[in-house]
């Protein structure tokens, strides 16, 4: 593992700063001055890459691929771009560089910017592959003995997500209505959620196309990097709509991301392999290496005028089925991918109760409420606001993707008035 | 019910012909000396109306709307505008009109084009909202008292399926590979589908974007119009991996639509009211009037260097919940829809054998192989052609989609070769 590549931006080096220029993440921001744009967190500051393009200080290419507010023009220019403007932006920034002067001007304090979403999401998909999860899940369900659908351990069970409902951290998120049936109700009714909930993942943003399928190494060099992701879930929505065809509208309210892609190349010295198989692989799923990525997450929850509470800690390795596999097996119908997908890696949870990544495991069902500061929750209250953080410890510097933060506000009082 | 709209083009006034001036169905079409643009359909003739546009004869708004090789803009525009488009199109057609010498040399023999994809889709949504096809798969799976899943009478049940399989009529489709797992084999392979199937279905395309949950009403004025649905499904794949969380690699080889998207105008004489209610409705499912369309529909199969068997023939009527009901069901969550946007009807099978949509049901699940010129059939097989057809009779005219074809050619000899 590599220690601290040092900058000339002094709050970069740090050793807790979450954007070291070990990291280079991508984001969108704007200013009281400028609209949205490219930029790369360095130390306390973005770096106006869409302005150093335009300066001509990147050449990437003949064209330009940052003059968007979005990174899919960078990310279709493929891997060899992406390595390029890495090196390219490592020079800029590193202690010594001979750029300082030029480069300063395009330095923003990252307190004086909105950040948006960092890129179009074409498709989203979102999956379950998370062991602890889906054990917890499908023992409240269905009993621990039958706790894991019996192609749990073969396949990284996935259902296509709702790209629309994507929105970047700090997007208020409002409580949905839905049909809604208690197993004790005789008939169904129309009303807000009662049971809304987080799922704690990580993204995957795929920044290369495909047609047929690809292996594992091929999926895994399609990645662009990742994002932390919460999949907001309102349960008892989910309980009575998702036989037989699956989740649909209790997951389509919104699902926000963190503001920074952490490049898979910022990640790479955090690889680790997947946990040991229960039942083997068919060999397309087969990893050439290590797919995971040692990622400490957390979970905070704050009521309003409240203190936050962390409910939950956790980490990526503990995910059964790494994104590559996840993406490997979504190719291999002959299902085209585009530049811009995002897959949700599925709820991580550890094996501890303290692990869980999701209020209706944290509460078992509702039935266990779980202390916070002041007060319990079994599901979100209105006004509540969660948080996931994820960090990868290098030495002597952090890699971080900003906070992923979303608000739940209570849900409309006539979700038809006009 | 009005009756034939007379045009000058005479062979529009056929009253078998798929496009008299009563339809204007809108696609995009190339030639060997023009670049895909945006046409509409009439008699023998596809109406260049980009090149109308363009030559200041349709003057719709300030700005171009059909400069382009998809529909989106125009759908984006309004209803207004789509109004304003059809009414145009109306005057310049119409028999007696003044503006024949103009318009001709618009006109291009439909024999010498290429049809193209008639919009970009945004997201791909399919529903499982016929009755007769529910009861069938779900008498198959789970026995006749157990059909029906306790929401299925109450929600519009449905799944988000990907876009990127989409693909206009006449595009091979290859035979994909997946995991499959027989009920008595020990564990799973991978292998080609050898259960490749089709679904007869309507596609409602959305006009018009929405952000809060919107009603039936509103959600009927948002569908820009129909199109031919067929959602290749691999029934093998499915019925391995779709619990818990619903189909995912089983319908993502491909979807194919008609070339031609009906408007919702064009429809608006067909209109007719769904079935009887089983069970109440909630407010928000309920329709202001009828709202599914008479479309006789049938399915035919040609083997390879064989001839055609109609081995379906149903309506579109049959449908337990329309589009509308559909699309507002889908924005009770929140999620946000847009312009684009592609809603699968559900298999549309009719109460008798002959009127299934599926040869899952056509051949009871293999056990029932049905008699073809030449042959039977219990699922596909290689080099099978499989097309959709689509047909509203008016008094003295007929309104179509175009055929919607697709040719099942053999899965890859080794899916990871390159």
């Amino acid at each position: 593992m590599t220690g601290l590549i040092r900058s000339w931006v002094e709050s970069a080096n740090a050793p807790d700063c979450p954007f070291p220029l070990n990291n280079l993440p991508c984001g969108v921001f704007s200013t009281a001055d400028t609209d949205p744009r490219c930029g790369v967190a360095i130390g306390d500051f973005v770096l106006d890459v869409a302005g150093l393009e335009e300066k001509g200080l990147l050449s990437l290419t003949g064209g330009p691929l940052l003059d968007v507010p979005f990174w899919n023009d960078l990310m279709e220019a493929g891997p060899e771009i992406w390595a390029a403007l890495r090196a390219r932006l490592t020079a800029l920034l590193a202690e010594g560089s001979g750029d300082r002067e030029a480069v300063t001007p395009f330095l923003v304090p990252l307190a004086d910017v909105t950040l948006h979403m960092p890129f179009l999401v074409s498709e989203y998909t979102d999956f379950y592959a998370g062991r602890h999860h889906a054990f917890n899940v499908g023992t409240m369900f269905r009993g621990p003995e039958n706790a894991l659908p019996p192609n749990w351990l073969h396949i990284p069970i996935g259902y296509n997500g709702r790209a629309s409902s994507v929105v970047v951290s700090g997007t208020d998120v409002r409580r949905p209505w839905g049909q809604l049936k208690g197993p004790d109700d005789a008939a169904p009714r129309f009303a807000p959620s009662a049971r809304f909930d987080i799922e704690l993942e990580m993204g995957a943003v795929v920044g290369q196309p495909s047609e047929g399928p690809v292996t594992v190494t091929e999926a895994d060099a399609m990645i662009f990097g990742y994002v932390l992701l919460n999949d907001w879930s309102a349960r008892d929505i989910q309980a009575w709509e998702y036989q037989p065809l699956g989740p649909f509208q209790s997951k389509a309210t919104a699902t926000t991301i963190s503001p920074w892609i952490v490049t898979r190349a910022a990640l790479e010295p955090f690889r680790t392999p997947s946990p040991a198989r229960e039942k083997p692989l068919l060999p397309y799923l087969a990893e050439p290496g290590p797919m995971l990525y040692d990622i400490a997450l957390e979970v905070g929850l704050t009521p309003e005028g409240g203190t936050e509470t962390v409910i939950s800690r956790t980490n990526y390795a503990e995910m059964y089925y790494s994104a590559a596999q996840q993406l490997a097996h979504h190719t291999t119908s002959g299902c085209a991918m585009n530049v811009g997908d995002l897959l949700g890696s599925g709820t991580i949870s550890g094996p501890e109760k303290g692990n869980r990544g999701s209020l209706l495991e944290l509460s078992w069902g509702g039935k266990e409420p779980f202390e916070i500061a002041g007060g319990s929750r079994s599901f979100i209250q209105d006004n509540d606001t969660l948080v996931l953080r994820g960090q990868c410890r290098g030495e002597g510097y952090t890699i971080g993707f900003g906070d992923c933060v979303g608000k739940v506000i209570p849900a409309l009082a006539d979700p038809y008035a006009r």
